[in-house]
């Protein structure tokens, strides 16, 4: 039997969240944190709302991850987000020591992997997931940025 | 005349913060951010107590002045922080173009500088500042840990 639940769903949840960024004029990118199929954090990018460059939605999902789990190591989960990590967000996963990354668009400037930023040995990370579609709503939002301004 | 607002005057400040997570058993680092001379932010390492990988003293204290200010860039700002800064944080620095970093005592293993995270081009970085007693205090916290165990 097929799994409906491969990457390409959770990505789209990931997606999701993206898109609720964009909607508050957020830089739109979105995570969802897995663990058994299940869905168990949400988080999208919130640095301007929150006056917080530390509010990424990877940083809140792995919050609110280690919340519902009730304990700070995401062992066995998977992180879909819809942009590759930046060097804080890989460090946070660094130290979570979470079982899978998976991202949507590369950043090819501030994303870890052109940056070298150490994952945890226990952590495996595959891209490419939905990159298209990530990319276009970054581009879209950009676009519309560029004319308000 | 003497300006008694120096880089010890400070750093002993954010050293009072890594006692306060000392006493709370946590791994004690702490850290102040301080703009003309005035400390508009504190935090320690709460990373147990939360269960949260992301509450290191210096992404707390980012947080808080942030607040404080009423914007997400930490420009003319220093930390103060007792442990040089890991990937994760100094990611975070990276994004909040902090003017200056401030650390205690090196971090060899898994610190920004062995690790080669990338800082801000605004943003520069000394150490050494109180090193001596902020390593006593982390290796008194593993000699107290170790002997719970």
């Amino acid at each position: 039997m097929l799994n409906p639940y491969d990457d390409t769903y959770f990505m789209k949840k990931a997606m999701q969240e993206a898109e609720l960024a964009f909607d508050k004029d957020e830089v739109p990118v979105g995570a969802v944190i897995v663990i058994e199929d299940r869905i168990i954090a949400r988080g999208h990018n919130l640095t301007e709302l929150l006056n917080d460059v530390t509010a990424h939605a990877e940083m809140q999902a792995i919050t609110a991850a280690a919340n519902f789990l009730g304990g700070k190591y995401l062992h066995n989960c998977t992180l879909y987000v819809t942009l590759e990590p930046c060097q804080m967000c890989a460090g946070a996963l660094y130290w979570s020591q979470i079982s899978k990354i998976v991202y949507g668009a590369r950043d090819e400037e501030r994303g870890c992997i052109a940056l070298k930023t150490k994952l945890h040995p226990k952590t495996k990370m595959i891209g490419g997931v939905l990159a298209e579609e990530a990319s276009e709503l970054l581009k879209r939002f950009f676009i519309k940025k560029r004319n308000l301004n």
